[in-house]
């Protein structure tokens, strides 16, 4: 295994389904956030999915663990992209899921349009000029809007959806009601919306929508999810995610 | 009291600071919608409120119990306004707290724009020609939209609040796209929201949106309110709201 990593990078069990994945030491890790989507989203059987800004490829491969017939990730930055390239090769994954280096804004002649059943996206959580912003050019570019914007995104959702088809993200609170407004005037109309609780009575750390295109108007908020029990053990839902699969 | 009440009307209590309300007997009667909105709101010390769509006048009411230094509750149903203002009476809130038999659609002239702190409604839940329908005349124009739309409730708002003032409004978690929307559009920026789900593990039955008008975009998701602990009993939250006022 040792011999498919570049210098400076190592290799992380991702728990489920015996599925590792390639990072670096000095620069993005994969977290929660991207079990969380990948369980979230609502996966058609045998259904075709594209994870729209996959870094190291890590939702592309775990929505590979559910009964899906192909995953395309979508990823800007070379480097990354062939990280997440030999990650696939790694789980022997490469007939299910495959990476592409690509810019999400310019997918005319690289992926075909209305062909996909879900999109996923965990795209970056700043807008490009705010908050804190990082020397590590692989973090700011996964963490900032530096690529895409949250419109592009969605954007790059509509060219790919079929019809009724579906695309979920995961974002912070703060930008929900940006979320709503461009999803809902794309007519990627937002129908599910999940909450996430670091503890119960804390305000939400990050916010899970999902949206269908050419879908009415009309949402449900689900249960909240809630990571950590009161003594700071992951709470019966997230531990299922890692038995489950 | 007795010779305060017109036929077919009973005074109920409201629990909170032995405050009473005058309610019809077959018609419309108060939840625990009002009280939730009531402490939801972010009421600024000696502020100014007006609550749209006031009804029996219940929510007015219960920020009178608050520090604030008046609250104006406008109500379309020349009925229902005149049960209010008794209710006021009875009482004794006449200092505090008015009722105005008035559209809000049409307040120019009736009250001046730009001045309140707080506006708060807890208007229609369902758009007119959806949803179940009633009989009854006064359940049909609290529940549905037949007096005024979301965006009718929102422009009012705007127009009563002074800068920086704030609007708080309960409704039903379908509608938080078109709240947030309609708010974002018309200057008042969704900051605060916070769900109400009847358990834990139940969808949300009610959302609450806070907005403020010329407020930067930028949202806070609250911890969830569970109205019930396992055993149906009330979560202590909404217990206290009953004990501090």
């Amino acid at each position: 295994m040792q011999d498919r990593l570049n210098p400076g990078e190592r290799i992380d069990d991702l728990i489920i389904n015996d599925y590792k994945i390639i990072q670096s030491i000095d620069a993005f890790r994969f977290s929660l956030d991207a079990i969380l989507l990948a369980h979230f989203a609502y996966v058609r059987n045998q259904g075709m999915a594209v994870d729209l800004g996959t870094g190291t490829g890590v939702i592309a491969i775990l929505l590979a663990a559910r009964n899906i017939k192909s995953v395309i990730g979508i990823e800007i930055d070379s480097a990354l992209a062939d990280m997440a390239s030999r990650s696939v090769t790694l789980n022997g994954l490469e007939e299910t899921v495959s990476i592409i280096n690509a810019d999400m804004r310019i997918l005319q002649g690289i992926l075909p349009t209305g062909k996909y059943d879900l999109v996923v996206s965990n795209p970056p959580y700043r807008r490009s000029g705010t908050g804190k912003t990082s020397l590590n050019d692989k973090i700011l570019n996964a963490r900032h809007e530096v690529a895409v914007s949250l419109l592009e995104v969605i954007t790059a959702a509509k060219y790919l959806l079929k019809y009724r088809g579906r695309f979920a993200l995961i974002h912070l609170p703060e930008r929900l009601t940006e979320i709503l407004y461009q999803m809902h005037i794309q007519g990627i109309e937002p129908k599910r919306i999940r909450n996430v609780h670091s503890y119960l009575d804390r305000k939400a750390c990050l916010v899970m929508v999902e949206g269908i295109l050419g879908g009415k108007p009309g949402l449900e908020i689900m249960a909240p999810l809630v990571i950590y029990q009161q003594d700071g053990i992951y709470n019966n839902e997230i531990q299922k995610y890692y038995k489950s699969n």
